[in-house]
C-alpha cells in the first residue's frame, strides 16, 4: 500500500470522511460541516477505531468553532464530542490536546488554530503508526520460521488504516512485514456484531496481503491446530497496569493464545494509555443497541446493498462493544516508543 | 413446554422433518422419501444436532429398505448415511444399531424391522433426554443462589429439542429447572457461522424461559462481570478420555469458564462417547463451505425471508464446524446414567 486511503481529510471548511458503516459493500464519502454531524459520525460509527475517533473529534472542534469561537462554544464542542463514545480514551486525549492549544488563545485566533491542531493530530497519528510498524516488524522477525512457511498472524476487529490516519496500529507491523518481504498470512476474525473483520479483509485485499476470514468462534481451534504464530490487536484504552480494553472478543483470543503459549501483542499509540485508570475495572464498557446484532449489512442476490434482520424486535439482546484483557495475558504493548511489557508502562507516563 | 415439537416423525412410508435451515424465520416441514433425501437432509443441516442426526440416519435406513432390503441395499444405505457428516459419532452409533438389528434378519423382514428400530432409537433418545434433564437439575439445585436471583446459564449452539427427539441435551436440565420453579436465565450465544443460537432463542421463547442473545464474542465479558453461574453445552463426540468435540467456539467458552472458576458441563447421551477414540486428537473435525460464513439468512424489510451476502465469492474463508475442548476444562459430563467427571467415563464402557 503506497498511500493510505483517506479516512479523514479537510476540504475547505468541511471535513470529508470515508463512511465505514457502508464498507466493504460500498465505498462512499460523507461531508461533515458542523459539530452535530461530527458527533453523529463518531456515535454512529461512520468513523471508528480509537485513533481515528480522536482525530475526528479534533476536526469536530474545528468545525464547531467556524463561526463562533467563544469560551462557551469551545466548551460546548468539547462536551458534545466527549459524550459520543465512552471507551476509547484517545477521544479524551485529542479533546484535551485541542483545549490546551485553543483555550489560551483569543477567540479570534481559535478558528485557524483549531484546524492547525487537528491537522497536527492527524499527522502525528500517521507518524506514530509508522513507528509502531517498525517496532512490531522487529519483533516479528524473531518469530520468523526457518522453513520458510508464512508467519501466521491472527487479528480481531479492524486496527488498520481504516481505524487511524496512517497505516494502522495492529496492522502496521503486518504491512511493514509484507513490505519487507516477509511471508505473512493473517487470520481475520469476523468480529461480530459489527463485522469489522470484513473491513480488515477489505484493507488486506487492497494491500495484497494474504489472509483468510474466520468466524470469531474458530480462533481457539486454529491455535490448537498450530496454525497461529502470534495474535496482534489494537486497543481502545489501556489502564496504567496494562489491562487492555479492546473490541469485544479480544479477551477470548487472549485466553486461547495463553493456553497455547502464543505471543499476544497489543499495538496502540501512547495516547491510548490512561494513567488515570489504575486497572481494567475502571474502564467504562460501552453497551450498544441490539440492532447492531439484529441487522446484518450485506448485498442481496441482485448485488445491491441490503439489510437482513436475523432476530425480531422483541428478542432480548446484550451487546457490549468491548471487553478487558488482563495485563497478565499481554506479551507486549507496541507503541511509538517501542515494545513494552504491560508492567513497564509507567516509564511512558511523562512521554 | 408440554409436548416437544416434532423434529422428526414417520408418516406412512415417508418421514417428515422440521427444516431447520429455515428456522427461526420460517417454520416449514420437508418430506423424506428415500435414502438420497435423508442423506441430503443431514448433509445440508435441515436436521442437525448429534442425537437428531443419529435418529434421522436410522429412519434413512428404513426409507432405503422400503423396496429392496438385500444385504447390498442395507450396506449401501449404511455407507451413504455414514458419509454425510464426519464429527457426530451418534450417526455411527445409530447406524451400527440398525445394522445389528437388521443384518441377522431375512431381507423380507428387514423393512418392518427397520421402521421399528428407528422408532425405538427415537423413543430411547427422548427418554435419555429426560434422564439428562433430571440429573442436570439435581446439579443445578446446588448452584442456586440464596438471594433468589435467577441462575445464569450460558449455552452455545443449539442442544435443545431441535437437536434431539425429546427435550434436548444441554437444554433439558434448563427446561427441567424452569418446570421445577427455579428462576433461570440463559445467555444464548449466536453461534456463528450458522447462528444456531437463534434456534435456541426460538425454543426458549416458545417454552417461556427467560434468555438474552449475545454475540459469541461477548462470552468472556459476561463471565468476567460475574453474570454467569454455569456453562452447559451439548457434544458431537466425546473421546474416551473426556475430550469433547462440540460446535466451534465451545472451546473458547470453556477456557473463559475456567479462567473465572465457573462450572462447565457437557450434556450428551452415552451414545456420544466414542471409546474407540482415545483422545480429542482422533476426532475428525468437519470443515464446511465458506458459504455458511458468507450468506446470512434472515428477513428483509418487507418481512420476507432473504439471504444477504457479507463477503464476496473471492474471499478466502476457513470454516471448521467443531472444536475440541480438552477434558481438563470439563467439570462434568451429564448423561442418562448421571453426572461423571471426564476421567470416569470408562465406567460407562459396558453400558
Amino acid at each position: 500500500m503506497s498511500e493510505p486511503c483517506p479516512t479523514l481529510r479537510r476540504d475547505g471548511d468541511e471535513v470529508v470522511i470515508l463512511d465505514q458503516t457502508r464498507l466493504p459493500h460500498e465505498e462512499s464519502y460523507v461531508r461533515l460541516h458542523d459539530l452535530a454531524s461530527a458527533a453523529a459520525a463518531i456515535r454512529d460509527m461512520q468513523v471508528r477505531g480509537a485513533p481515528l475517533i480522536g482525530a475526528t473529534a479534533a476536526y469536530g472542534v474545528a468545525l464547531a468553532l467556524r463561526h463562533t469561537a467563544t469560551d462557551e462554544a469551545l466548551q460546548q464542542a468539547l462536551d458534545v464530542l466527549r459524550a459520543t463514545r465512552p471507551t476509547a480514551v484517545n477521544l479524551h486525549w485529542a479533546l484535551d490536546r485541542m483545549r490546551a492549544a485553543l483555550q489560551p488563545l483569543p477567540p479570534s485566533s481559535r478558528g485557524a488554530a483549531a484546524w492547525a491542531e487537528a491537522e497536527a493530530i492527524r499527522r502525528d497519528d500517521a507518524a506514530t503508526n509508522a513507528r509502531i510498524g517498525s517496532h512490531g516488524l522487529a519483533a516479528f522477525r524473531t518469530l520468523a520460521t526457518p522453513n520458510g512457511r508464512p508467519l501466521q498472524f491472527m487479528t480481531h476487529c479492524n486496527a488498520g488504516w481504516l481505524a487511524t490516519c496512517g497505516h494502522g496500529t495492529a496492522l502496521a507491523p503486518i504491512y511493514a512485514a509484507h513490505a519487507a518481504g516477509l511471508k505473512v498470512h493473517v487470520w481475520v476474525s469476523e468480529t461480530r456484531p459489527r463485522n469489522q473483520g470484513l473491513l480488515t479483509a477489505w484493507e488486506l485485499t487492497r494491500a495484497g496481503v494474504p489472509h483468510t476470514l474466520i468466524a470469531d468462534n474458530a480462533a481457539g481451534w486454529l491455535m490448537a491446530a498450530g496454525r497461529v504464530d502470534a495474535v496482534i490487536v489494537g486497543a481502545d484504552r489501556i489502564a496504567a497496569n496494562g489491562d487492555t480494553a479492546n473490541k469485544v472478543g479480544t479477551y477470548l483470543k487472549a485466553l486461547a493464545a495463553r493456553a497455547h503459549g502464543l505471543p499476544f501483542y497489543v499495538a496502540a499509540p501512547r495516547s491510548t494509555i490512561d494513567f488515570a485508570c489504575p486497572d481494567g475495572a475502571g474502564i467504562p464498557i460501552e453497551e450498544r443497541s441490539g440492532d447492531e446484532f439484529r441487522l446484518i449489512h450485506g448485498v442481496g442476490e441482485d448485488g445491491r446493498a441490503q439489510r437482513t434482520r436475523i432476530a425480531g424486535e422483541g428478542a432480548a439482546i446484550c451487546n457490549p462493544a468491548f471487553d478487558v484483557t488482563p495485563a497478565e495475558l499481554v506479551t507486549g504493548i507496541i507503541c511509538e516508543f517501542g515494545i513494552l511489557p504491560p508492567d513497564a508502562l509507567a516509564s511512558l507516563q511523562n512521554h
